[in-house]
C-alpha cells in the first residue's frame, strides 16, 4: 500500500521533502504538487524523475482526488491556509514549521482540526526523531536522573545572514528547542526572561548575539537556552537534564578520534543540515506510517500552537526586558 | 522497479534478512524461502505476512523464474552450492559468511564467478557499511593521519555459550577484523601469529579466552587485534589506526553521557546484536541498489576468499604458535 | 630564611593549616597558636608535633614579638577584628574566608590596610590556585577564545546538613564563583537575580535547592551559576566560558577511564575536600612566597570587599525575586 | 632534620636534580656537587644561589664527612662505580637510568648493596610516582577490573635527534615502561620478541620506527607496547590494562576543553618534560622522606638489575627477530 501524497511548495526544504517521498522512505510517492512559480514545479518533477501532476495551486492540489495526503513547505505566511484546506478536505497534513505565523492562526487550525475529530496534522518539529535526543528521554523516562529539575542548552551556529533580526532568534532558531524541551520533559512554559550579554563582535550591526532564554515550565522546572548564531566555530546543539540524582546529557555527533598536531579532537559539524539530517527521515517515514496504522503521534497543531505562544512570549521578553507570563489553555484530552 | 529476491535458510538472520528485505528496504520483495526445515519456512512466510512461494530446496529456488537474485543464510556448509548454483543461473547472489568453509571452496566460486564474466556474488561483510568505520577509512584516504604504519584493535563479548571453541575465536570472531582491516587500508595479509595470555578465570575449561593475533599487511602494517569473548562488561569494538603524524579512532556508539552515582559514565553495549544493526540495513540496500545500477560494489568473493586463507593462517597459528606465512595470489583486475 | 607564623584558630581548617605551614611548604614554620578554647590549641599544638606558643588571645598572638605573619582561621564573625589588628600591627594576615562577615567590615579592612600604605592582607579564595582554573584563564588571556561573553558554571555538593539554609547557598557556596568568576574574566558584577527551579525532594524542608543565580559584570558578560546542594551525585564543579570565537571548558579532575559494568566510567569526586586540595597548598606556599618576595599578590581585601558586597546582592536577589544591582566603587590603583 | 646531600654530575638532570633538592622539596640540602666538568659545577653552585663545596671527584664527594647521601647524575658509563662507592661507604645512594650500563654491573650493585645489609639505592625511575599511574595501580590494586590479563601501551615523541638509534627505543624508551608495567602488575618478564612495522617516512635513515614491543611476564599477561619516537602528533604516553572483568586506562594530562575551529579538541603535551614534571618531585621527596624514616622503599638497585635484564633481551630480540626468553633469578626478600 503506498500513500498518495502532494506536496505545496518545491522550494529547498520541499524539493528535498519530495525526494525523500519519492526515492527515500517507504511507502509513499509523490503524485502532486504545486508552488508559487509553477515552471519551478514542473523542473523539480522533471529532475527527481517522478510523475506527479503540477496543480496551479494548494487548493486544487488538496482537491485532487488521488491526493491522499499534503505536505505544506510553501512561504509560511501561507501553512495556514492550506493546512485548513487539507482539515476541510479531511487529509492528513504534514505542514512545516510555522504551523501559523500567528497563535491566534494556530488556534484556528487547533479548532478546526478537533472539529473534524480526529488528527490530521503533524508539524514538522524533527528533534523528536532525532536518536541523541530520543535516547535522552529515554534516560528521563526511565528515572535514571530523577525528576528533572533544570536545564541547560545552547544552540550555536558558525554565523547568520543579513536578513536574520534579533527576534528571528526566537521563531526561527530557539522554536526547535521550545518544541524539543517540552516534549522531552512532558510539560509546558509558563514564563520567559531573555538577558542579553556583551554582544559578539563578529554580528551585524542591527543583530543582538548572543541571547540567553530563561524559561520556566508549569512543573517548575528552569530552562536556559543560549543562542549564539555568530559563535564561529560551528554549529552546536547542546543539552543537559539536571535531575534529581543526576544529570544527563544529548550525545555529541559521533565521530573518529583523533590524534594530531598536538591535539585529541573530535570534529564539530559546520552546517546544520548534516546534524539532523536523519531525523528528517525518520520524522516523515513516521507520517506515513502512523496513518497507515490510523493514528498521528508526532507533533500536533497542538505542539505548533503552543511553539507559537511561546515564542510570542519570548519575542515580548526581548523586547520589555521583563519576565513575561505564558498562559496556555489545558492541554486537549483530543491531544493526548 | 522492484527486485524479486529469494532467501535460502529461514533460520535467525534468514528471518531477519527477509524482514528488511520485504518491510523496510527500498525496492525488494521476497518472492522466494527455502529451507531445510520447511514448515519453519512456511511459518516465516506466514508470520512476516509476505506472499512468497516456498521450494523443496535451493537449487529449486535458484531457478525459479521469478526470482532475480538470490540471499543465501543457511547452514555454513551449503554456502558454496548454492552460490555456485547461482552463479551458474547468471544471478547475483548475497552469501552470508562464510563464503564457504574452506578456502578452496571460496576459491572455487571466484573461478566460476570471473568465468561467467561479471561480478554476481557479494559476501555478507556488514562493517564496511557501518558509519563509525565509513568515517575512519575517509580520515586515512584523505591522508589526515598520513601512511597508516599499525593498527591496535579489540573485539570483546560479554561472554559465550559451551559451543565456542578456541578456533572460533577466528572463524566466528577475528574474521569480521580480517575482513574490515583489510578494506580500511586497502591491503592485504602476509603473515600471522597468535599468542595467549594468560587465561581468564570466566572461560570455560576448552576455551583459550583471551588471545592476541599478530597480523602483517603486505604494505608492512602491523596489526594487533585482540580477541576476548569472556571479558564481561559489555560487546566492544576498538580499533585504533596509527599513521605517520596522526592517530584516527573509531568513534564509540554515540551515547547519553550521564553524571550519577559518583561517575560519568556512557553506556556500553552488551548485545551484539545493537552494534552494527544498522549496517545490516545499509548492506543489503547497497546490494539492491548497486544490482539496480548494474554493477556490485560491496564485499565481493575474492574477498571471502581471502578472509578465509588468512583465517586458515591464523588457525595454523593457533595451533603451532608459530609466525604464518599467508601467501595470496594477487587480487585479479576483475575484482577492482 | 624561615618565616614565623602565628595561627588563630586551630579548628578543622586551622588545624590543617599549621600542618601545611609545618611539614608541607617550604619556608614557614607556625610559632603561636590561639583558639577560643585553649585546650584544643595546646592539644593541636601537641598532636602535629611543633614547638608554638599558645597564646590566650589573638590580640595577644598577633603582638608577639616573633610573630611575623598572621593566619586567621577563626570564627567568621571574629575575622575582621584579628585583621584590623594585624593591620594595627603592620603584620601580614592570611584570612579564611570570609573576611568579614558584613561588607561594611570588609569596607573598613580595605581603608585601614590603604591607610597603612602597603598590602598586608590575603583572603582565603583558593580557586585562582587551582591548575585548572589557571589553564583556563591561560586560555582566555591568550585569546584562543576571543572576547568572553558568557559563563555557564555550576556548583554541586551531593548532600548538606541540617544546619545548611538557603543564603548559605549565597555565602557559604556561590562565594567562591563570586569571586573565581570576577579573577578569570578580570571583571565585576553589576546585577544579580536568581530564580529557583522546582525544589529537589532531596532537600530539607527550610532549604530551597537548587538555585540559579544570575550575574551581570561591567564589560556586559552573563553568567548563570547552578548551586546544587543534594545533588546525590558527587562534589562537581563546573565553569564553561563562551567567547567570540571558542568555548573553553574548565578541566574535569584527572581520573582513570574504566570499561566495566556495561560502562565507559571516570570517577566524580564526591568529597569537596579532594577537589581542590592541592589549591590550598599552593595557596598558602604563594603566600609566603610573595612575603617573602616582598608584594602580596593573591586575593586581596578588595576581592574579598567586592565579595561581600555582590553575595550580599545576590542575598538581596533571593528574597526579593528582582534584578538587583551592584554597585561598587571603582578598584583603587592600590589594588593593582 | 635537614639531610645534606651531594650530587654527582651538574649537568641539565643534575641541575634540575640540585634546584629541587635546594629550593623545592622539604628537608633536604645540597652541601657538595662535582661534576667532569668541575668550572661548571662551580657555576651551577653559583647560579642555584646554594653553599655547596666543589669537590674534584665523585669518590671525594662520597667520602666527605658532611654528605649524608649521594645522588649519581653522571654520565651513564660513570653510576656503577660511583654506586658502588656509596654503598662502600655506607651512603643512601639515588641514581638515575640506567644503574649500571650492563647487566653485570646492576648485578655487581644488588650484591654489593646485600652485603651491606641494608637498602642504601634507589634508581630514578620516576613513573611510579605519577599521580595517573598511582590512580592506575589503585584500580588494578583494588581489584576493580579483575586479574589483568593484557597490557596495552604506547609511548611516542614527535620526534628525535640524529644520535637515536634503533636499540636506545629499548635502553632510552621503553626502560620506562619496563619499569613501571612491572611494578604495575607486581610481575616480572618471561620472554621478549620485537616486530618491526613499516618505517615512518619521518624517521632518519639508520632509524628503525616505528616498533612494537611484545613482553609475556611470569603469571601469564601478554603486554604489547608501540614505540613511535617520531610521531609528529605530541608526546603521548598511553597504558590501558585489561583485567578478567573490566579494562582501566592510564588518564590523559588535564587540560582546558576547547570548540574552536570546528572541533572539539584537548591538547596533547608536545615536550616530554611536561608529562612525569610532577613526579621527578614527589620522587625524589620520597626518597628523603624514605631515608628519615630509615627505609627506602622506592624503586631499588633489584628493580634496575631486571630492568636492565629485560632491556638485554628485548635489544637482542631486536636483532634476532626471535621470541628471546628472559631468565631471571627469584627476587630476593631482601628486595621485599
Amino acid at each position: 500500500m503506498t500513500l498518495n501524497i502532494g506536496v505545496i511548495g518545491t522550494g529547498a526544504i520541499g524539493r528535498e521533502h519530495i525526494r525523500r517521498l519519492s526515492h527515500k522512505l517507504l511507502g509513499s510517492r509523490v503524485v502532486a504538487v504545486t508552488d508559487i512559480n509553477l515552471e519551478q514545479a514542473a523542473r523539480v518533477v522533471q529532475e527527481e524523475g517522478i510523475t506527479a501532476e503540477v496543480y496551479p495551486d494548494g487548493h486544487a492540489l488538496v482537491g485532487a482526488a488521488d491526493v491522499q495526503a499534503v505536505v505544506v513547505t510553501s512561504w509560511g505566511p501561507t501553512h495556514e491556509e492550506y493546512v485548513l484546506a487539507a482539515i476541510a478536505a479531511g487529509k492528513p497534513v504534514f505542514c512545516e514549521k510555522p504551523l501559523a505565523v500567528t497563535a491566534e492562526g494556530c488556534k484556528r487550525i487547533v479548532e478546526a482540526e478537533q472539529a473534524h475529530g480526529k488528527r490530521l496534522v503533524q508539524v514538522g518539529f524533527m528533534r523528536p526523531y532525532d536518536a541523541g535526543y530520543r535516547q535522552l528521554k529515554a534516560v528521563i523516562d526511565g528515572q535514571r536522573i530523577g525528576e528533572p529539575l533544570m536545564i541547560h542548552a545552547a544552540h550555536r551556529n558558525p554565523s547568520v545572514g543579513e536578513g536574520y533580526t534579533t527576534d528571528m532568534a526566537i521563531t526561527d532558531t530557539l522554536i526547535h528547542e521550545i518544541n524539543v524541551l517540552a516534549w522531552l520533559l512532558d510539560d509546558q512554559y509558563v514564563s520567559a526572561q531573555v538577558v542579553f550579554p556583551r554582544k559578539t563582535s563578529q554580528a551585524l550591526a542591527h543583530l543582538k548575539d548572543p541571547q540567553v532564554v530563561l524559561l520556566e515550565t508549569a512543573k517548575g522546572v528552569r530552562i536556559d537556552v543560549e543562542i549564539f548564531v555568530n559563535c564561529q566555530y560551528g554549529y552546536d546543539i547542546q543539552c543537559e537534564v539536571v535531575g534529581e540524582h543526576g544529570i544527563a546529557r544529548l550525545p555529541e555527533p559521533s565521530s573518529v578520534q583523533l590524534r594530531s598536531d598536538a591535539k585529541l579532537s573530535n570534529e564539530i559539524l559546520v552546517d546544520w543540515k548534516q546534524r539532523f539530517l536523519l531525523a528528517y527521515d525518520v520524522e516523515l517515514q513516521a507520517f506515513i506510517d502512523d496513518l497507515k496504522a490510523g493514528q498521528l503521534t508526532g507533533p500536533s497543531s497542538w505542539d505548533g500552537y503552543i511553539a507559537a505562544v511561546t515564542g510570542d512570549a519570548c519575542v515580548n521578553a526581548q523586547r520589555s526586558g521583563t519576565i513575561v507570563p505564558i498562559t496556555l489553555p489545558t492541554r486537549p484530552a483530543f491531544y493526548g
